[in-house]
């Protein structure tokens, strides 16, 4: 194959990696498929993305690929330090094919990794004219070098990768403000109850840890974040008598706060969007053998965050001083949640508050 | 240049072209964007963009470029209706060098255009196996035809196309979901008063038809709406007894009203986006000639969202039964206004009102 179809054919494979990198809005697959892009573009052993903090200019790898994943990730570079640091600090390419002798060369990644590197092409991300990271292609194979077009090849993609990664920062970013929003108002609502104030932000924690130790797919985890933080704003449509009595409420008095998922769920009834995360709220009293609120629902029935969000709701209300009783303590919590597993609770889901529990993740945040 | 050279410089122009389609996610940007590509990548006189509507399945004009663009954005094509409807119900593309003569073409696009098409490429914008689209190039330049190579081009940059308008569409549906939501919590805390009801609707709905007849940025527009959404949120830190007071308030009981604009601002405070919005909350009770509160702004020192809101709200509250009035009528309300132009209001804003007002954009819409 002459040299232009070549490098036609590269382009080719280019535009492809392009639209495969901006096929999606999701940070982590937006960067795995970078690492994957430059890898393959480049005919290398190994691709990186090094992203910089904000905050602390250090450059870290959130994404790492391959079996020394783990020891890749706790590796942090200060800005100018390594080559990549250089690269970052100098906002210049680097293309070395005799990485060992190089001066800039940080050793200690070599020692942690266990993987030598003897020629490297590194490149700055740019958005927004700053450097936001750097894309790096590791020992081109069969012991080849890097090459002035190989370096042309990774500065085209570096541009689409920008690009990538930006949409998918605005992405997240607009998601993060939509829950913070959605939690301080339901926070302002709850804060008329003086005893059960935190009491959102304790659930959404308790439920992602259970989750934590469930296998959920991204958006799932996403709908019971927001349904946690939304699961008691039905209360906006309970009396203050009822709502603030520091006693037991009385039969009447009962069903009227009973009506809470109902007025949940007709808050947000004309948002389409919302169609999952209404289910939820709707269903989050509802008891695995079918003696809950309001529909009476029983077993898997019962949409599967609702019976996180269950849990995690019965562990707080318990572990938190009441008008009536004060807090327990966590063995008390945790003997209630499993005496009443399989009654009240999903006992599979009980199974995974536990482990949550073993590996620290659930700590009572309490409301004292 | 040879054809193989040839074709390694138009990909070059492809790959910018995909980079500059995916550098927005705002849907009228991209859509644009599409229609300038079509067009300089295929040296046709004319590009074009048709969107499917998901409801009717008819096809149509969301952006048209040039002088005829009121004309074309009236035209819809019904599925299977024309050259590019037969595209898109057939899911295939259509290259057609003697337009004229093709049986499917949609005569009364000429007539409506005064335009006359004589050959033609149009393929269909797939997304999740879906047509959403049909993107068309028309007459290729200084009276050549359409060529297969073009027909493979184009094939590519339609789907680069999708790409980028799935993700500008995802952006958006998040965006709306987001307004959606924090609308629907604060209807919810506004419910409580059951003589405001319906009042952050009709304040959002005033406040951007007022904002029609200014030229402001988009992402002020976005601002301006959640503001006008949020702008009462504090008043859920008011007590029930001052709140739903069926008489005047005295003295105490309006200082402690006045605590809403703060409250407002500080159940959004550790959110970092919304800095702008909690301005504007804070800063809607301030009047032009510096006697609002709580800081006493004066003039253009006011956000112009908050100097908005400000006319929005009180023709709201004048043209709505409270408890201790009746509704007054449209001349009574503008009257009004106009009076305190300059006074409680800002002058220039007061003349967008009464644009709009005579524009037919401001109904009242009241809350009987």
């Amino acid at each position: 194959m002459g040299a232009p179809r070549r490098a036609a054919a590269r382009r080719a494979t280019q535009m492809e990696l392009a639209m495969v990198l901006n096929s999606s809005l999701d940070q982590r697959q937006v960067r795995t498929q970078a690492i994957e892009a430059v890898t393959s573009l480049l005919d290398a052993e190994v691709g990186s993305l090094l992203l910089v903090d904000e905050r602390t200019k250090d450059l870290f790898f959130e994404v790492a690929l391959g079996e020394k994943e783990e020891q890749v990730k706790q590796m942090r570079l200060k800005m100018g330090e390594g080559i990549a640091g250089w690269v970052a600090a100098n906002d210049q390419p680097a293309l070395i094919n005799d990485v060992q002798n190089d001066p800039r060369y940080f050793r200690r990644a070599q020692t942690i990794t266990d993987f030598v590197t003897r020629t490297m092409l590194c490149v700055p991300v740019r958005s927004k004219g700053r450097v936001v990271g750097v894309l790096q292609a590791i020992n081109k194979k069969q012991g080849r070098t890097f090459s002035e077009e190989d370096l042309e090849n990774c500065l085209t993609l570096s541009n689409q990768v920008a690009v990538a990664l930006e949409n998918a920062h605005l992405y997240a970013e607009l998601k993060e403000t939509f829950l913070n929003t959605a939690e301080a108002l339901a926070a302002a609502v709850e804060k008329k109850d003086p005893y059960t104030g935190g009491h959102i932000r304790r659930v959404v924690e308790y439920s992602m840890a259970i989750a934590g130790h469930l296998t959920m797919p991204l958006s799932d985890l996403e709908d019971l974040r927001l349904a946690a933080v939304l699961h008691d704003i039905g209360k906006i449509g309970i009396k203050d008598s009822v709502l603030l009595k520091q006693a037991r409420l009385d039969h009447d008095e009962i069903a009227h706060m009973r009506e809470h998922p109902l007025v949940g769920e007709d808050i947000l009834v004309h948002i389409e969007q919302m169609k999952g995360v209404r289910k939820i709220m709707r269903a989050h009293h509802e008891k695995w053998d079918g003696t809950g609120y309001p529909d009476g629902l029983k077993g898997e029935d019962i949409p599967v965050h609702a019976r996180i969000i269950a849990i995690a709701d019965t562990f707080d209300a318990i572990t938190t001083d009441r008008p009536y009783r004060k807090a327990a303590d966590w063995k008390t919590a945790t003997d209630e949640i499993k005496r009443c597993s399989g009654r009240d609770y999903d006992p599979s889901l009980v199974e995974a508050f536990l482990r949550a529990c073993e590996a620290g993740d659930i700590i009572i945040l309490g409301n004292r």
